[in-house]
């Protein structure tokens, strides 16, 4: 991966990086809809692989020349499983020339890759990427994740996602070490951050929890500062504390796949250093300014399409411009217009602007909930829900109501060996949030996510739709 | 100059920022070939700006308006002595308007400023930077200092030289302080770097010396590290040395005004660290590589073009490309035209490359001495003058000698209260150089500077060739 974010568009190629946890059939549908030509497959993914190029087969579609990235230790048994046609990575190097002089992109808007968006939505959109805004992104990650020349970078955010946050570039490009993760576990992580004096790492609040959570025997201490960029839903505020008794300097970003990964950073004020703990951590939690790669970010009305107050109270939905916003989705100029309206990218998330400027999440346009003509921000349950301490994770829905249009409903999973009832839930709620506002159905499960750690919540209203087919004979006075 | 960094671009408006120890003669003609509109003149130059605007006047040129920024505490007073009709600077910022749209250029490379070169040419050229360039430089500037959010920037480069390296847009858009100083002693440098705590410096090899041979009474211990960039000649290693011993972290960098300033750095390499301190000091010497806003640097032959080999032997041209490389040369075509053959911009600084992609100067192509056909760098001759524990400035210039073509010789500034021969100063280089490269002609001066501390050699050059002449009569044995 790390060779060949550099290889790729030096050959005058695009890179198409595919997400590790898609099957068969949904690689297939990308390998078309991207018009993919080579296909780079570590051992690990080979039968994936290859059942995606059997189904572009059986259709009569064009099938990809497949170069197998062998195990390392293990390279001649593997071969020899495989065909004899089938060409192996260090092959294919080895046939490069010395002398092969790099081919630029005659326009430096040209698509430099294409990033298919995670799936938090259910069809996936091929966003792409200009050289230009992947070169100013690249500076961007380095100055937003406060990187002195040398850095050591730890990879628990995934490579295949946003180009790596354009950090593969951002990290090389000032002379930085990558330290990459076959499998990412709270073990791994303290081995490689104390063996290789880490100083950088990011990810989503999943990896957060997974390292707050080791069992102590997998614990070790911090070499030295190691700052941890984390994106996706505002941080808990105990697991920014635990995380920062851990030695780790955490720091809250924004972004989407449509703005190369992080946009936004929430940047300490020398101002704060003075409030209370607690007050700390909601400042930290806000999603921030925009980093120096791009133009402006503002919270429009989704209608009249104009700015709103920067008051920390009118809600809108947070739009970006500037270079490091996608061209746009590939072979989709109607959902490319439609996102572009008004010469802005419209996020689809709603927030809010603080007078200091700073943006604060409150939720996904769709994952608004509305109760009683009340708008219920699913964001702000769920930080209700996370400062009980038996919840370990939790994700928060509409559920369709006769009465009040949609009530909260709450999805839950609990710390190991803890317990805590539904109703002790709601009532913790009830007692911290306005009256409308609590869950009045909490079911305990895993959550689904998606590969980037992000709660598919397409998945849980569906669950919750169905949860009121069933309350609809009589009404849960929960 | 702070404000109006932001002020003039965001009114749509060009900077063309003056040097100050300029006269009003060479301001007049300055204000004429840029055709500068408003004058914004420091009480302390007020003098300097009107005899300009009398010169245009009297040979019938538009005059632009004039602007004083009057002395804060004696506002009054100023203002008394001048004429009713000159507006202050606080009075033309009343009458903006808080409501007033930002004008942004139409196309990304309009020019933002234009930047009057400091002299060591005898005729200024204006150097127009865009906004592309600029914002790009701006990124390029902030991590080549390696600066993490809120530095402390110590003002002790000139602001009206490259609009400050660029930094007066970098260190704010990283939420940094800057510290301004109005005359520039060792003192006031000590005091402010103390008091402010100040994170980021940089400056001419002049305020290196200011800052290693002040008096211990002026010295304060620094309160943290400090980041030094110099530019220019290298420094020699005793500064080095003696700066690190202070606390200053030290790096060198190279660019013209051409390049926006600074446009290369030489970057630590961890294997150095085991080097001994000499060649450690050697290393640090060297001008390095190109910074991430710049596309290439290369050292090519200035007749053929072609690029050198990298053997750190082969000297050539030093040669740039890239957005961080100037428009052009305002109404200047031909200039233009002459500094960027086949698409580089030649810099006329010699140098080689190092196989590790490191360059390293060895003279201005005007400054090399061609003795008995050999090629003689005047900083090889100046490095190893600097090793001598008396001579606290050195510069070598060509002396036109009938037999030899030229020969070295060195203008030389002795420390405080220090003593040395001619003949010692030319013995000690005969230890240590080739017979041919050691100075045949010693003399004892203060060195001519530019305002942004270079040493003016064209100065020195008229001096030496008056030398031969008089020494035609019987040839100098020296």
């Amino acid at each position: 991966m790390v060779e060949l974010h550099f290889g790729v568009p030096m050959a005058g190629a695009l890179l198409c990086t595919l997400n590790i946890r898609h099957d068969s059939s949904l690689v297939a549908v990308l390998l078309r809809h991207s018009g993919t030509k080579v296909i780079f497959a570590d051992h690990q993914f080979l039968q994936i692989a290859e059942g995606a190029c059997e189904i572009l087969s059986n259709k009569g579609d064009k099938v990809p020349i497949l170069v197998l990235i062998p195990e390392p230790l293990t390279q001649s048994v593997s071969r020899k499983k495989r065909s004899e046609e089938m060409m192996e990575y260090e092959d294919v190097v080895a046939m490069g020339k010395s002398d092969f002089e790099v081919i630029r992109p005659t326009d430096e808007c040209d698509a430099i890759s294409v990033n298919y968006t995670s799936g938090t939505t259910s069809s996936p959109k091929g966003v792409v990427y200009s050289h230009r805004g992947a070169y100013l992104n690249s500076l961007a990650a380095v100055l937003l994740n406060e990187m002195h020349s040398s850095p050591t970078y730890l990879w628990t955010n995934p490579m295949f996602h946003c180009n790596g946050w354009c950090l593969l570039w951002g990290v090389t490009a000032i002379g930085g070490t990558n330290i990459c993760l076959r499998n990412v576990t709270a073990k791994a992580i303290f081995d490689n951050i104390s063996q290789h004096k880490v100083t950088h790492m990011g990810g989503a609040p999943t990896i957060l929890n997974m390292i707050i959570n080791a069992p102590e025997s997998e614990q070790k201490p911090l070499p030295g500062k190691v700052s941890f960029i984390t994106g996706a839903a505002p941080p808990p505020a105990h697991v920014i504390f635990k995380m920062e008794e851990l030695g780790f300097s955490m720091f809250h970003s924004y972004g989407l796949t449509e703005t190369y990964g992080p946009g936004t950073i929430c940047t300490w004020k020398p101002e704060w250093d003075s409030l209370p703990r607690e007050e700390q951590a909601k400042m930290k939690a806000r999603q921030g300014v925009n980093h120096l790669g791009l133009e402006e970010i503002q919270v429009k009305d989704p209608v009249t399409m104009r700015t709103l107050p920067a008051d920390g109270v009118t809600m809108g939905e947070v739009v970006f411009r500037g270079n490091t916003v996608m061209n746009g989705y590939l072979k989709n100029p109607e959902a490319t217009k439609e996102a572009f309206k008004g010469g802005w990218f419209w996020s689809g998330d709603l927030g809010v602007k603080h007078p200091d400027g700073y943006i604060e999440l409150k939720d996904r346009s769709k994952d608004i909930i509305i109760s009683g003509g009340e708008n219920i921000s699913s964001i702000e349950v769920e930080s209700t829900l996370f400062t009980h301490p038996c919840v370990l994770e939790a994700a928060v829905v509409a559920r369709p109501d006769e009465y009040w249009g949609e009530t909260a409903c709450a999805f839950v999973k609990l710390k190991d060996g803890s317990k805590a009832s539904a109703e002790e839930l709601i009532s913790y709620c009830r007692d911290r949030l306005p009256h409308y506002m609590a869950p009045r159905s909490i079911v305990f499960e895993d959550l689904p996510k998606t590969s980037t750690g992000k709660v598919q919540k397409f998945v849980l209203r569906t669950k919750a739709k169905a949860l009121v087919s069933l309350s609809k004979k009589g009404r849960s006075k929960l």
